[in-house]
């Protein structure tokens, strides 16, 4: 994929880290980010937090916040990479969270995401609604996340 | 693919707990065990510890080792999976570290991978070498994970 390429090598240039929260795609954002040799430069990890125990675990989310919502929201996706960025030390945060489906979460039909990118300066939180399979839903909700991070980051 | 969600089902009825490390596989092992719905019961989540820092950080890998492997030995899988199991509180966990390419990590070539399975009783390590794209050593990695998991847990 020629964008996350070119993502890799601006984050490069700009000396710039990257790190990455994933819940609903369950790593598949992270695989796409280092599908790039060299990624390793600018990528640092991520967490894969696909139980509500492990977002309050690594990113300190409030339990009450993660009952109320299941672990899918605005909210949710803002403080998981705004903590995301803190806990990994990087310059920029994405978090992914959503209802991948057969069941709705909450109110959220399957196919529902939010995307957050954090920075020092901001953080942005994008609704999408996909369609499709499973599998389908979840890889596009990850390249998406991908073409978040572009529009924030790429000229 | 049928065998992870064989792979899912017996760690449900089993009511077994599973988590991940992932290195050099970015992410796609995690992605590949949340293909399956209802796989958020057994998987708690996965750190993909894509820097050494992050190995530091989350499963407390001694800095020594860590600098003299640069992230890629049989006792960095090993001290991964384990320390995973523990920090994700998980009946099992599974780790994988490799070289990617296109560069070999010290004297391992690219498609070097060590796979650990922790358990409470024992932790298993096994060395592959895989061949191909970056992208085929990549997923080859994460499936033969699957494949000692299975060895491991399957009757």
């Amino acid at each position: 994929m020629v964008l996350i390429k070119r993502l890799i090598q601006k984050l490069r240039a700009k000396s710039l880290t990257l790190s990455a929260a994933e819940s609903c795609t369950g790593g598949y954002l992270s695989y796409l980010l280092t599908q790039t040799p060299g990624s390793s430069h600018v990528f640092k990890g991520a967490v894969v937090v696909y139980s509500l125990q492990a977002k309050q675990q690594f990113f300190f989310l409030p339990k009450s916040l993660l009952e109320t919502t299941q672990g899918v929201s605005k909210q949710v996706a803002r403080l998981l990479a705004q903590n995301c960025r803190k806990t990994f030390k990087t310059d920029i945060a994405v978090s992914i969270v959503g209802a991948a489906g057969p069941e709705s979460v909450k109110t959220f039909k399957p196919g529902t995401v939010f995307i957050a990118v954090a920075t020092s300066k901001k953080t942005i939180v994008k609704k999408f609604i996909f369609k499709g399979t499973r599998d389908a839903m979840r890889k596009a909700a990850a390249k998406r996340a991908i073409g978040v991070l572009c529009a924030r980051l790429l000229p």
